[in-house]
């Protein structure tokens, strides 16, 4: 799925680039994007009592981005169990083509203060979830 | 009342100095602060299902500051109506005494989602409310 | 000028609503947007060396906003003397229409370090803004 | 090296924790901190020209942490080649002793725009380093 992000001046660093810490921002912004688009907005599962905080993430910063630069981040769904959803996020610069960033994310799921398997505690949820998922694998064929 | 802030790199804009956003993020370090050193310490106020928002700020900025410079934020209750309160907050660089930022914000009091008067819903709060904000103004003489 | 801004989960805090410093970052955005659209993209007006800082703002937070909501936010150049530029910034949400924050921001303008007066120190620049400012005049009455 | 954060009411997100986004901030704050206290203020070798970028970061989101707690945060150089420079992190809650976070991160060095050796483009600044991180071995055993 893509999703774009134009780089904001409040965005950038003294050393006249995007300070690493927000592409962990633009991370989310493609990820609940995502979510919306499958079906599943985070407003909405937050509104059913469902969290997903994050438990991981790695990141390499292949090149740096700057104020006005147009960000794409294409966003896939690379493994989901019920228990475990993980990201992987390629962003690169929309005019030059040039990769920015490599990353991946993990999240669990959590409802009460309490890690859940969604298969057991939504299992509506689940199933919208494990649909949209083999929907993108067929896709990405 | 004074609190220190340490300027950090990602506070820093490609002007290579502070980006004016942050100064907004320190007022709310130093009136936080303040109320914990006055015996009303914010987290204690939200168990209690008190919130106290923004609703207005104003600020000048005077000189730049930038990363590894130390502010010195000088906060002082300038109103507290049990309906309204208001502060003021005078920034200096610590090392060569600049004045950096002179700014005000006011706040009202919520509770459940609604506006209310401290003095009656909260009146052991309005009662040290009041009481510090005497004791400033007496110190301050 | 219309702009449009989504609030990010990020840029929530745990009251449940969009943190208040986050405004100042879109009145950044928006004046930023409009700057490109009336031929004066900031980057390139950063290129010929000319810097804009914030020398005040003020805001009034009407109402909150939240995760998911979309923004639009109103921006007007309200005074522009070739020293002292001013915009006003009347926010509110898209889907209520509820109005969200009213401000406004002062700005000067600096190159080498040094405030400058842009009709002296970049005619050019100045011709370009004094017409915008005009054609916004024009096209409001 | 040992350095302490308080989570401020601004970094937290509307699931009324800190958003995970800060920890990076944090663990720039930290190694700037470590930086300065082994003789290299990063300050200063940005006078010299040299930057440091992050080049990759991994972090394990352990356990969540909320306004007003304080972090320790254990701050180690891994590894320093003159040529990449890799940090481990370790933050815990001061109150509680909870893990909340471990993390890495790594870096090269540019200057002018090139990424360069320390060993050969700065031999001060490495000797520095390398005897820094040396000693950090000593003490650690």
């Amino acid at each position: 799925m893509k999703y774009t992000h134009k780089v904001q001046y409040y965005e950038t660093d003294k050393m006249g680039i995007t300070h690493h810490s927000n592409y962990i921002r633009w991370m989310e912004e493609s990820r609940v994007d995502l979510l919306a688009k499958i079906g599943l907005p985070y407003s909405e599962m937050e509104r059913l009592g469902i969290g997903s905080p994050v438990v991981g993430l790695d990141i390499k910063y292949k090149a740096p981005s700057t104020f006005e630069d147009v960000i794409e981040i294409e966003t896939t769904v690379t493994e989901y169990t019920g228990i475990r959803l993980r990201f992987a996020y390629s962003m690169k610069n929309a005019e030059t083509g040039a990769v920015v960033v490599e990353a991946n994310s993990s999240h669990c799921f959590v409802s009460d203060g309490k890690v859940v398997a969604l298969g057991k505690a939504f299992p509506e949820i689940h199933k919208k979830m494990t649909a949209a998922v083999k929907a993108q694998a067929e896709s990405s064929k």
